[in-house]
């Protein structure tokens, strides 16, 4: 059975100083670290483009894992919506050719935002299976340094660049349990790109999280046969500190600090932030079980089960 | 198993006459019906986005299925490089808010151009498959009237805007037998958009359709143990009638004839070309076995074999 085989990413070294940032808009330290939760944010360098950061992300994971050798590679998505283009070509297509990967992988791009890691194992797994392939490469990488103003309160102080690569195979230490999936269009204009600059409306994102994210967890349980004592972390996106903290107490049955909240150095690095979560917290612990969870622009969710086989 | 159950269409009645258009650049009738394949290339209104062009063919693909109820579709998947946003949100959200479709429903994009259909369908599959999901719309919608050049004689003369809807799901009348996919995004270059417009090296596609395309066919019938002759029909992306021409006869080991060729009233539809043959002659014909093969921006390609269970 397909699962989790390995993640790597790649965090750029530079970035922002997010409580000089804050200092800018008249925002304190216990402001920046509760309620935003990042005290830096990396940001590419100007000249990266998207695809470069799913090559850093890619060579870390070769690097991790030297049985795995890039003529095996037969699967290739990346999870984006700030791709190099304007739309066409795809991005998977010039990651495929930045890494000379073999001409018989099968690419292509998803669009989804920070609920695009939960989504995207499924796919990944599910085309893999359907299309009899071995070796996947989930990569996510979505530099909402691209389109965030820095004037904008509402979104400078949140956002961090980075990418992730997930290895899908057999023997895989983490399997994909059961899922639950949502959308809904009429929250889109909610998290939206207009004239190349992304806009925000946090109230309404936040009070969507809030009503959304601690139901689907505990139906997801449900229909999984499992108690909240079943699980031993939630892996949530990490929005910010204030989401993190107000869906995990409104969860209710778990002790809040089984949502793992880890964003001081990253921000809010949109698909990416999942993968991130589980490469430092959970691929190497002695866990049987986690909850993931994604939510974002659409309005899009999506949470999942992984366990340990 | 989880196969094609139905497929629907939507082409705009008005467009461009395309002999006229031919005049302009000194292309007479022969060249325009005999190289380029359409006399006609519908063309969106103005004020219809990507999104309304997938409700009219779920709205098609809903009136010719009464048995399909919208309360039942639990994953929807928007192929296409044209989508209504500048990148975020992903327009399969859109299309569910405006198809009225329930919130429980999976919905991403997948970028990818004329191989989005082959692609799709096992990413439906599959993802259904992983997800434990019953019924998925795959969409198909990529009008480059939005991004192309009426002065660019390599490209106006080419495209026409089209949507389909593909019902996939159990009992189906038409299962996915064995696929091969590719991507070389060495050739990027060769259809990309630059500013907002579209160029195409149209000699550099027409050499990779010729040189990748009947050697793939051939590869994916000895790796399912078929002959040519097993094959009722192939199914390939209609990109000008020169090049469905020049791979039919290269392919060599079946009658040029076998090659459906229909774009004369629809022109070069992208990710839709494949699933309005399959609508208009495949899905209601008596036939046993269909090869499909598309092919295009990434670039990238996609072949695989449908069958009657």
């Amino acid at each position: 059975m397909i699962g989790i085989k390995s993640i790597a990413s790649y965090v750029p070294a530079d970035g922002i100083d997010n409580y000089a940032q804050g200092a800018k808009f008249a925002k304190d330290e216990e402001f920046i670290i509760g309620k935003i939760g990042s005290a830096f944010l990396p940001r590419k360098e100007a000249a990266q483009e998207t695809s470069d950061l799913c090559v850093e992300a890619v060579n870390a994971l070769f690097a991790n894992n030297p049985d795995l050798k890039r003529e095996s590679i037969d699967a290739l998505i990346v999870v984006t919506q700030n791709g190099d283009e304007e739309g066409l070509p795809h991005t998977a297509a010039i990651v495929q050719d930045k890494l000379g990967l073999p001409t018989h992988v099968a690419a292509f791009d998803i669009s989804l935002g920070c609920s695009g890691y939960v989504y995207g194992i499924y796919a990944m797994k599910g085309f893999m299976e359907a299309a009899g392939l071995k070796n996947g490469l989930l990569v996510t990488a979505d530099p909402y340094s691209k389109i965030v103003d820095p004037e904008d309160r509402n979104t400078t102080m949140l956002f961090g660049d980075a990418a992730t690569a997930t290895w899908m195979g057999e023997d895989a230490p983490w399997l994909l349990g059961k899922s639950k999936f949502g959308t809904d269009g009429s929250g889109a204009p909610h998290l939206k790109v207009s004239d190349g600059v992304f806009f925000m409306n946090g109230r309404q994102v936040f009070n969507f999280a809030l009503l959304k994210v601690p139901a689907h967890l505990h139906e997801l349980l449900d229909e999984s046969d499992l108690k909240a004592d079943d699980i031993d972390a939630f892996c949530i996106h990490q929005g910010s500190a204030a989401i993190v903290d107000a869906v995990a107490r409104r969860f209710e049955d778990a002790p809040v600090d089984k949502f793992i909240k880890d964003m001081v150095e990253t921000g809010n690095t949109v698909s990416s932030s999942i993968p991130l979560l589980l490469e430092k917290h959970v691929m190497d612990a002695t866990w049987k079980r986690v909850a993931i969870s994604g939510f974002g622009v659409g309005l899009s969710w999506g949470s999942a089960i992984l366990y340990r086989p």
